[in-house]
């Protein structure tokens, strides 16, 4: 599954790749290959598509894409990508992640507590504006035109209705290029069905990232407005048959990030200092989840929402590490590397225009080294389970958003701006379980690896933990603080920065109490670190625009993509590998053992379902995490399938594309309303697939 | 702390260093650098300190360091090295590990269960034998050649004593030569004294690999011959003062393994295929032993002694990662090898005389990565929580020896050759605690490594799992197994393969099963892998001879070297970190709270201390994992310091020493004898120390 894990390497998002080959890129709705497209499959989209693409695909804010498939809101997206969702709505006996969860009647569709839609309005290109506010700028000083110049532009975009419109400004061919993506935001977001877990993720970690595979990893959504269903008429038209071998699909969705663009030295400083250690840690925490889940049925269930994340993440971590080890890869990314550095250092014009950015960029990377521990343990948070539990979240959210608040909005933190206000209160006040034991234990070993990594002499260190041990710290923090209480937390944002320096909370108290360090480090990242790499992959972007032209697509940026392909198999070991595998394969496979357990729904209704009907299939689309839920569609712009995975070789494609066996994985959308009528008899679910409406 | 964990990358283990600078060299006692030694400190040893040398130093079987340090057997050893032991002395309410162990009076020193001592009696160059018996050979037919004549040669060494003798062959210089070590066994060796874990690793994992340090990492055990205190009238007098910063010190003891001497090909697919995945897998564990261990104090005594060994194996590897990123190395590494390699392609008589080594290793590399994964789950025992635990790896030993005992000594697994079943039968038979809920959690976790490894579509990973989960599967296999119990090894191991076809205990049946695929993954590996690396790396070192002349000391092997250096500190950002530590700061770095928690004894003896006792200081030895537990000695031969660590710049020392940074960390003989006399009051053994004799 490639839902998008919070673990994006930050400050190494940078674009720009190279000409694309084969049936290889993910493709902005406004720079389509229409060439290409024409010569490879006779197709070329009218205005009419891709305004339909457009505006059925979403954006799932925490991490995913989906898309409209009715007229009255109804949302398709993957189980993996409502897990949250799931848990959330989860209470006392009922366990929805694992039953999974059916509305018989509109009136029984739940408010999932933070789910964002995001649908593309617009796309302004900005890189006028944004150039002109940094040109000349560096360090410290380019942070802050950069803050100010997106503010102000995601300001104005927004124009005072938050509620309804999110303004991003999206960095583009690495610096070749600044749009401001505008969204439509739906924030009562309720859920429709979801089957159960087993057969969601069936044959789970195991069969993760391979194929054949036998998934129904699917949830559907519904946005509402007003209290009613959104009115929709953009979305895709659902098949009730799956396309057939060899047929065009179109993937959209939004790719989470690629690195295709960036030099090698940049691949491998992320690889030895930032990936290999980053590998440990999250293996280390999936050991104690392990663990933690199996003391009981009730830990396991705590536990499973960042164990499944933590399992896929490894996974592709280490997909990623075997292209990164790959020579013919490395030596073929040095050799473009150096001949582009050849070419821009070849004529004294060339030297005075672009200056030695690979020079400052190795420079970058050696304050990275020097400073990421401590960035990753106090502004990453990983010193205090941050991102792994939500009270430390919480504390550190509500402390910094009474600070920001009273700043102007140019100069706040991104995330506290105007823009981005509404999504972080809906967080910080939905009435999400929070589960004190887990929280404690994530905590306590948080604060282990804090003084582990900073060593027991930093003065931070001695200053949180005094004479106090990790255990004995956790434990005092959890018990004590009121956070777990989503009317505390909302007393707090409504409180201010009064109520905040009031708090006697022991949580608020570490927040604050490591703030000013926190913001240090974060500050000397910024200025060190993000600034001159920005400013030197920019210049190196654009020498290569000089020297090869305009390159095809940019690196991926969780912002809407189309990508083109067929559905095709591969061969593996020299055996070919059907793109396509049915139900019946499904019966075979099952074990009757947990990963490979059917739920009863499918026991029963085997001998109702017609066999042959297809349940996943393959295609050579460029897709990436994030994909997570996105349509696969057909010519006619009908939805065919639904992407929740990738095979093992498409881990490498964050940083190139192998059209030979890079393969997204996808759900067929005969099997959904196969199983939806027959294996869950929910015909009004089915009915409103197959007509469009409710 | 260094000692030798049980992981070494067997395989890539090579020699040939290059020639030595500084106090750089880890030397056999037959080759010493006197020139070196005469002109860095005027200092040439006699052959009297050298046989004192050779015969007070000891190795530890299981992989640590130690020395005589009286005439009646008394023996000095780290406090980690006596881990095992500790433990394994510990039922009930006691708990050795944690609160250490005094004799009061020699009737009171109880025996290790599974201690073997080692004391070099002889080195034999038998570098013509072996050659010709393996030149011309490769492959399966060269393993063969290579395990016949190593056992005849161990065999005749024997001579028919193996409760007395044990032989080794000994690969130096990367195949420049061969040596058989003959060994004086000691396999009844008690425990005299240990100090409390809490002084012994004071600081805990955050001050491992760091100093300033404050530790009494000491255990104290006694060689026995017939019930009787061993005669050693060799043996190191120990220093009650201890050294002085800038004097000339000696390490004398075992070095686990180095790779100084081999390509960096070698090295990158060792860093990219095996560290950085048993990276990840050893951090899971870690994790796991966390939350285990957090469950209650009978679990955390379970799980500590594996706990300490994989958070040294971890900071080791984190250390190893660094050195195999550093451009600098990186680049010197592979202009070494590019120039050797030119040398050799140079002229028609060399490639005739060379071939084409590098393209073989590069094969058997890709071999490697192919083959590895399967290797370290069935043959390496992983899948099944061999090495993490003891029930498995019993019934794999059972199994084996019962089926090669009846073969000639040189066609049997080189484990299970005469010459080395008396220590294998010591491990098997020895009383030591088994617990159950610790070896279920291990094996559960081992088995879904196995399937999440090899694939869920694997035949051996059907065979052994059939329909059962993980977790089911391990429960059956250690409440149904009874060979917690020795007497039942016991019964086992006498009775042979009889008795191992007719036993329906399940663990044993579990090991018979997957013995032939682990059988043949190990044939494959040593025919593909191991035996033409061998073959590469025999080549190449010969070629380096040729070009280079004999180089200066072998690589590591685990068997008796001497280094020289002096007490000296370094700088540390630009700040020197001075050589020693005294009591007085140990006192001041406590907190009450562990990992700088002071045991009741110290607290109540401060006020009778000399607080300026010196208790750990550096030295720039050359050290590496295996000298733990090693002497430091002076000019005469006086014991005075006990190497337990080095610091963080050392861990790179397993491909490169840097004698700026590089330090070996020790424990004071002043602080040994001030201690045992004032904080643990006995007189026995102080005076034994000081006197040298009971």
């Amino acid at each position: 599954m490639k839902r998008m894990f919070g673990v994006a390497l930050t400050g190494l998002l940078v674009a720009g790749a190279g000409s694309a080959v084969a049936d290889e890129g993910m493709w902005t709705l406004d720079h389509l290959p229409t060439k290409q497209m024409q010569l490879r499959y006779g197709f070329t989209p009218s205005q009419q598509w891709t305004d339909l693409v457009q505006h059925a695909a979403l954006r799932l804010a925490e991490g995913c894409s989906g898309s409209f498939v009715s007229a009255n809101g109804l949302v398709m997206t993957n189980h993996h990508c409502a897990n949250s969702c799931l848990s959330q709505l989860s209470k006392g006996h009922e366990d929805y992640m694992s039953n999974g969860y059916i509305a018989l009647k509109q009136e029984d569709e739940p408010k999932c507590p933070d789910v964002e839609l995001n649908q593309l309005e617009s796309i302004t290109d900005v890189t006028t504006q944004v150039n002109a506010a940094t040109t000349g700028k560096s360090g410290a000083e380019r942070v802050k035109a950069e803050r100010a110049i997106d503010s102000k532009l995601e300001q104005s975009c927004v124009n005072g209705d938050a509620k309804t419109w999110r303004c991003d400004v999206i960095t583009l061919y690495n610096g070749g290029r600044y749009a401001l993506y505008k969204y439509r935001r739906y924030q009562d977001v309720r859920l429709v069905f979801a089957p159960e877990q087993s057969i969601a993720f069936f044959g789970g970690d195991p069969d993760n990232f391979n194929f054949p595979r036998y998934d129904l990893d699917v949830a559907f959504f519904r946005a509402y407005v007003d209290n009613k269903p959104a009115n929709t008429p953009q979305f895709f038209k659902f098949s009730a048959q799956g396309p057939k071998a060899g047929d065009l699909t179109f993937v959209i969705g939004n790719p989470g990030s690629t690195q295709r663009g960036i030099p090698w030295t940049q691949l491998a400083a992320m690889r030895d200092y930032r990936l290999v250690p980053f590998y440990g840690f999250l293996s280390e925490l999936r050991g104690l989840l392990w663990q933690y889940g199996h003391a009981g049925a009730e830990q396991t269930k705590e536990a499973q929402d960042l164990r499944f994340g933590l399992e896929n993440t490894i996974k592709v971590f280490n997909g990623w590490l075997q292209t990164l080890a790959d020579e013919n890869f490395v030596e073929q990314k040095k050799k473009q590397d150096a001949s582009l550095r050849e070419w821009m250092a070849a004529t004294p014009e060339r030297r005075t225009k672009y200056g030695d950015p690979w020079a400052d960029l190795e420079h970058a990377q050696q304050r990275s080294k020097d400073l990421r521990a401590r960035y990753d343990m106090l502004e990453g948070g990983a010193g205090f389970a941050g991102r792994f539990a939500q009270l430390f979240d919480y504390a550190r959210t509500l402390v910094r958003v009474a600070a920001e608040r009273g700043k102007p909005d140019g100069e706040r933190l991104p995330q506290f701006r105007e823009a981005n206000l509404p999504a972080v209160q809906q967080t910080v006040e939905s009435d999400v379980p929070v589960y004190p034991r887990y929280e404690q234990t994530m905590l306590s070993w948080g604060l282990e690896k804090f003084r582990q990594t900073l060593g027991a002499d930093d003065p931070t260190v001695h200053e949180v933990l005094g004479k106090q041990s990790p255990d004995d710290l956790a434990q005092h923090l959890v018990s004590g603080t009121k956070l777990a209480d989503p009317a505390v937390r909302k007393q707090l944002w409504d409180g201010g920065e009064k109520a905040i320096e009031a708090s006697n909370d022991p949580m608020i108290a570490l927040a604050r109490q490591i703030d000013p360090e926190s913001r240090k480090i974060r500050k000397a990242y910024e200025d060190e670190v993000t600034a001159p790499t920005d400013k030197a992959d920019e210049t190196i972007a654009k020498a290569r625009f000089d020297h090869e032209g305009m390159s095809s697509y940019p690196d991926a940026t969780f912002t809407l993509r189309l990508s083109y392909g067929k559905v095709v198999g591969w061969n593996e070991n020299g055996a070919p590998v059907p793109p396509f595998t049915h139900f019946d394969g499904l019966y075979k496979r099952a074990t009757g053992a947990d990963p490979f357990k059917l739920p009863d729904s499918w026991v029963r209704a085997q001998s109702a379902l017609d066999l042959s009907t297809p349940m996943n299939f393959v295609t050579d689309n460029d897709i990436i995490g994030g994909n997570s839920g996105s349509a696969v569609i057909d010519r006619e712009g009908h939805a065919v399938g639904l992407i929740f995975d990738g095979n093992i070789h498409s881990l490498g494609g964050d940083f190139v594309y192998d059209g030979s066996n890079n393969r997204a994985v996808a759900v067929d959308t005969a099997a959904l309303v196969e199983a939806v009528r027959k294996v869950y008899n929910l015909p009004r679910l089915a009915d409103e697939l197959t007509q469009g409406h409710l």
